[in-house]
């Protein structure tokens, strides 16, 4: 298990997912090694089944902590077991969907480099951090039908774009379509309306963490997002990998977050350290253009999850949020083409020789990361990849 | 059927809910005069039975225009049928729940009173519409799980808050509660990722129009809505009608929208009238302080479809969207207390010698609205109501 898709999916990882195999029938998985566990079929005769024969995470995501711990050790255990190990199957026969239904979607803002830069790059006249940037972790609605699993085809969006000089907004495909390489969280045991999740509580509502890129055509944002956020410019499609990585798998990539100044409001202080050490790769038609460091990010998802309901808001199994943009202090670390290109104005140029600002027709990007693992091994997240197709 | 709950609840509206009685199970209804009509039982053995058997409209809703016509003339004919109307029960005697499982939420900004009203209120120093207003109907994506029926109890959120001359924000319960009047629309069948939705097409794919008020803490909203728009200061509740009025009881109630300048771009072109002449009441209290006119809205849901799909945003039954506040020329036609109050400048006197400038603990606000119907008949909405409870 030290190379391809087989390295980092060790014993310590086994993230779950969603395949069909042969069939159009929807299963639910655990990646090990090179092949899924049909944890459905091993589960079968005993306490887990009826959870483990969904079609969806969400009835193991509405179980709560206590059973995701047991479910886990279980699985250990079939793995082992020669009887119930014969339910795996190789992952390269298998099909990967949607793992689980999402409710709200959130997307936050937290990387105060990415903030920097876009505030320098869209506001040059103003402070690059929005007064509040530092008070709380800035998030907004984002559209949950829109999302779909990695590999899905990103058709190019079309839309109203204005520039400064324009007379008038004109109406076609994007020609500002970007990345946003992010990191997800999906909540497991929700929380009632009128109810707060305090930070000390993240482990027990959210249940694991995936890659996300949410894909951005940056004109048709620029035109429409004052005064009430960003909606066309992000609605037409959010990706993420197929492969929940459990918390449990996690404990050894938690790292302090950053020193804050100031000192946030008494409900966003940390309890723990849910810094995670995640390094993610961002490739261009199989080019590295960026390594984004997680470990940096100024909010951490306890710290999001904290304030998303401090005003009663409610949270459900599916519930998915993300971290915003992470980007590092260098080009080399930045997580958008925007900031990579400093909004178009320093094409990228990749070591085919093509230059590139935006996205183009048939680009493909691919998102991965690896984390820590217990005892020096390394837990993979897997992939997130998309390919531009032409606007119909 | 001329007074109280029963007037505009005849044959020419058939608006659908889904209610309890007399033990847990939800079962799909539909209003008529002082009545509930369960529908679920009276379409047993019939070609609807597993349509209206469930315990939400969604699967209703996906099944699309042509079910949708056949099921009113079937619902039509049962409420005539002394057998079927057997299953008519006393609307005083069941409980109303939310009507439908809800996808996205979509709350636009479509009232040109309003927003005129809001750009000068908040941003006193700049235009009061932004240069995209008359463009494009502006929108952003509000939390689907913080959707409840009528009659839940609002609490008020917690969170931040820092005026102009606050050195940092401080923490505690919104002391700016404030009600936003709207109109609410159900996407019935959806729309595939990738596609778009017409303006002409608009039909095909609502099933039905409801009330809905987007309870929005103002104090919170003033200090997170910038750069990415509203999230806490919207997303603690957001209070709907049980009744979802179907597009076929509104067809006399269709008017032209007003003229537009500039003329849009061809995507939102309209085609067919579908302003809706609504006339909505808001009272606190039980005192009217509002009769906003929904007629005059510059962006008809046709256009706001439209625009939300132009994309390829997807589509799926139980997806919501929600006019904007509503807000006709005078005081006595604002549909907030923002706007009432003039920012909190102008306290409203009620009639009972109190006043406000927003919402104080115990106060209930209760919305509803009629149309014209058929040969000189109303329709009516029924209403949403909700009541302030302190923060816990």
């Amino acid at each position: 298990m030290t190379t391809g898709t087989t390295a980092g999916f060790g014993l310590e990882n086994l993230p779950y997912g969603v395949f069909s195999h042969g069939d159009d029938r929807r299963r639910i998985g655990v990646a090990y090694g090179d092949a899924v566990l049909d944890v459905g079929a091993a589960a079968a005769g005993g306490p887990f089944e009826a959870l483990l024969a969904a079609p969806v995470l969400n009835p193991l995501l509405a179980a709560g902590r206590a059973t995701w711990t047991a479910v886990r050790a279980a699985i250990t255990e079939w793995l082992r077991d020669p009887v119930t190990s014969a339910h795996l199957v190789p992952r390269s026969e298998v099909t990967l969907h949607l793992p689980f239904e999402v409710g709200d979607y959130v997307d936050f803002y937290s990387s105060e480099q990415h903030a920097t830069n876009v505030g320098k790059i869209f506001r040059p006249d103003s402070a690059a951090l929005t007064p509040n940037w530092k008070h709380l972790p800035i998030g907004y609605h984002g559209r949950s039908g829109s999302i779909v699993v990695s590999g899905t085809p990103v058709v190019r969006p079309k839309g109203q774009r204005k520039g400064p000089q324009d007379p008038a907004p004109v109406f076609g495909p994007s020609v500002r379509l970007d990345i946003e390489t992010e990191v997800g969280f999906v909540v497991g045991a929700g929380s009632p309306l009128g109810s707060t999740v305090p930070v000390e509580d993240f482990a027990e509502h959210v249940f694991g963490v995936f890659l996300l890129n949410d894909w951005s055509a940056r004109d048709l944002q620029a035109w429409e997002y004052v005064p009430l956020g960003p909606f066309l410019g992000k609605s037409f499609a959010t990706s993420i990998s197929p492969w929940v990585v459990p918390l449990d798998a996690l404990q050894a990539a938690r790292v302090a977050p950053p020193a804050r100044d100031p000192e946030p409001l008494p409900y966003l202080r940390d309890n723990g350290d849910w810094g995670l050490d995640l390094a993610i790769e961002v490739r261009l038609n199989g080019h590295l253009v960026s390594s984004p460091p997680f470990a940096g990010m100024y909010w951490t998802p306890a710290q999001q999850l904290a304030h998303m309901t401090i005003n009663g808001a409610p949270t459900r199994p599916g519930d998915v949020y993300a971290s915003g943009t992470v980007s590092g202090a260098s080009k080399q670390e930045y997580g958008s083409l925007l900031e990579m290109s400093w909004g178009g104005a320093e094409p990228l140029t990749l070591p085919d020789g093509t230059t590139r600002t935006f996205l183009e027709d048939g680009d493909e990007i691919v998102i991965s990361a690896t984390a820590p693992g217990p005892d020096g091994s390394r837990i993979a997240f897997g992939e997130v990849a998309g390919r531009i197709e032409p606007a119909t």
